[in-house]
């Protein structure tokens, strides 16, 4: 609503009845957690038949025994069912422990204090800078700032980051060693990259030798409909433009089996994972192949894969169409108030010009959390104040319901507050 | 036996009757693997009812559902059994994933990259030094030689490390960050550090403000024997002389329940455990918890692990005397052939005078592997040729008894050659 085509007195009027509403809404005393992307309780029970058939998995591989030392790339049957999940080739895999982000920082730390493959380590070099495609996921963010590595903030645009900003930066400044990307159901916009941006990001060039892709593919199965989108595979883009070393891709379980109690991998050339492995030899006796062995006989493959993304897609959906349903109600066509409507992946990207902060606020007085303003952002900084990121997956239908009326309350109200205040300031 | 005393003919000949012996003995073509400490298949057995009871584990915990992100320190129930076990406050333990190696790899990449508390990185200092006792654990030497920490080899005594010698060193260079330490039946030797020892480790005089003392109590409850060692609590000690801050300690289930499939712990002064989680925050979201409970619910407590180690001991005990008994027959008295009698842990120590790489040698083409020879010392060099590490752990009875006969015969032999080699050189 654009609340300036009303008078000052008209304005405030309309807010002392909307906090009059929210004090009334919120008089439950209701608290409804939405600051991460949690899978809920009945997510967490969809796998459980893993673990009751925990003891009757066959650990004995040809490898060796699953429950003994070894193996530290994984075992063949967890390594194979993501190698299919990748599309890439099993040597090409390596299957850690549950967290995708370990890997990230791991291999992030090896190229600061080891270099990438022949090159020279990253803490030897002046400075180290990543391209961040923002709003983006903040732990990618938060990695970058524990080692001192210079963000430069690029827009996300419906088809992935801004290409015509990143080329030229990287083709000019060797320093720019990385970027960070979740290419599919994007975090937090519900973003696919298209065919043409996966194929600028594998093909573009590069001014250092050790540029590495982070494709964080956090959301490849993560689907909330039957048709999904589709994300070209940048691999068989790498592999035909003799560019494959420069990708380094993840993902893992924690939202298909168990958060944080899953299995999580990373896929990238041979020459990679060779020179990756190595490092890893000197900070692991090897993962969890237990975990691994019961992972890959559950799921089996791919399609066992997707047999169970249903039935979370079948949790989920109902609350992110709730949130589609009652936003548009309220704001359809509302200049100031723009959201995304992703088909896939975890969150919501909601853009409120200027007010971001402020509706955080007014909504934990009323009980409901969100995701700091500013915290998808590079440095926390927002500069528009404007993003904030809704994360559907924990609260239940009901909570989810009584959270988007406090956000569609608190939204109103800031947008007033600031009509009030810039109005005064004239 | 002095082979010095026979003539160089006598010795030929008796050369070439071994040999012939060998031929025979080596003939069924056996392979045995004794590399490492590698718990046998039965032992792995041993703790397949955890498995059993995967699902029917309590997961909603007070702190929220373990099968989901968060607890980034561990669950209760896993702090408070490593609590009973390290003997410390839960508020001075970490429970990660199955690797303690990573835990150790982590807490020195912190100290390389950021520093320990408010100290200099270790990166940007000229030189780090570690005090390396020898023969010692070869996978921290190597964490050492990745990082390119200088190794300052001591030698190890029946009480645990050469203190005199350590003492001046630490006192007077303040590049002398640390010190490995595996202070109970020590791997290789199965020496448990004197109650002396103990107390001057935690309270000599260190000149560097961040020197820290890696008590890596591998082998905390594995005794062969219902009497076990007694190792001081070091930070019982460390609490008194106000130096508490200088003690981290590590331990793990992974020859307890399943190796690399375990739960992994660290203790330290809750000083060191805040800094430590601050790091830690940046690469993982937190480590698998499902494991964690399934092992906190079904081991209990210290008690409880005692049980299964018993369990264990049976398994181990008969390999362990069996070399005893079998080398005793061969070498009882022999100065040139001496071995440790450990009363728990993993492995026997055996020293043979300037023939430990012919030895291996000669083994490996009977079919016995053993650990390379000197990898037991930083650089892999054993300045005197001698000391072999011996796993009894994986083979069976039987494959033990028939790698003893090929380590007898190849002591023999490799003594014979170098007796002939020296007469001949006179």
């Amino acid at each position: 609503m654009d609340y300036g085509k009303f008078s000052i007195e008209e304005v405030e009027n309309q807010l002392q009845e909307e906090q009059k509403a929210f004090k009334k809404l919120t008089k439950k005393g209701l608290q409804v957690d939405m600051t991460r992307g949690r899978p809920a309780k009945a997510q967490l029970d969809i796998c459980m038949p893993m673990l009751e058939k925990a003891a009757t998995y066959d650990y004995a591989l040809k490898a060796g025994d699953a429950r003994n030392y070894g193996q530290i790339q994984g075992v063949k049957p967890a390594i194979d069912l993501f190698a299919e999940i990748f599309d890439v080739y099993p040597e090409e895999v390596i299957v850690g422990d549950g967290s995708s982000l370990t890997i990230m920082y791991n291999v992030i730390q090896f190229a600061m204090q080891f270099g990438v493959l022949d090159n020279e380590p990253w803490n030897k070099q002046e400075k180290i800078k990543f391209i961040c495609p923002a709003p983006g996921y903040d732990r990618h963010f938060s990695i970058c700032e524990d080692f001192g590595i210079e963000m430069i903030t690029v827009p996300m645009t419906q088809d992935g980051p801004d290409m015509d900003i990143i080329e030229p930066i990287v083709a000019s400044d060797p320093a720019v060693k990385g970027i960070w990307c979740v290419p599919k159901y994007s975090n937090p916009t519900g973003v696919t990259f298209s065919d043409k941006v996966v194929e600028r990001i594998a093909t573009m060039k590069v001014a250092a030798p050790d540029f590495r892709v982070f494709w964080d593919n956090a959301y490849v199965v993560h689907s909330l409909y039957d048709t999904e989108d589709k994300l070209k595979n940048i691999f068989d883009v790498a592999r035909k433009a003799g560019t494959i070393d420069r990708i380094y891709s993840f993902a893992s379980t924690s939202k298909v089996t168990f958060a944080g109690s899953g299995i999580a991998a990373m896929a990238a050339s041979e020459t990679n994972i060779k020179s990756i492995l190595k490092h890893m030899f000197y900070c692991t006796i090897g993962p969890n192949k237990i975990n691994q062995v019961m992972h890959a006989e559950f799921l089996k493959d791919l399609s066992g894969v997707k047999e169970i993304m249903k039935q979370h897609a079948d949790i989920l959906r109902p609350k992110f169409e709730l949130f589609e349903q009652k936003m548009s109600e309220a704001f359809e066509g509302d200049e100031y108030v723009k959201w995304s409507h992703p088909k896939g992946g975890y969150f919501i990207s909601l853009d409120v010009k200027s007010c971001a902060k402020r509706i955080v606020e007014i909504a934990a007085e009323g009980g409901v959390k969100f995701t700091a303003a500013g915290a998808t952002f590079p440095y926390k900084i927002d500069d528009k104040n404007s993003n904030i990121r809704i994360a559907p997956s924990c609260p239940s239908v009901e909570e989810m319901d009584y959270a988007i009326d406090v956000l569609i309350s608190a939204i109103k109200q800031a947008r007033m507050e600031l009509v009030i205040t810039k109005t005064k300031a004239k």
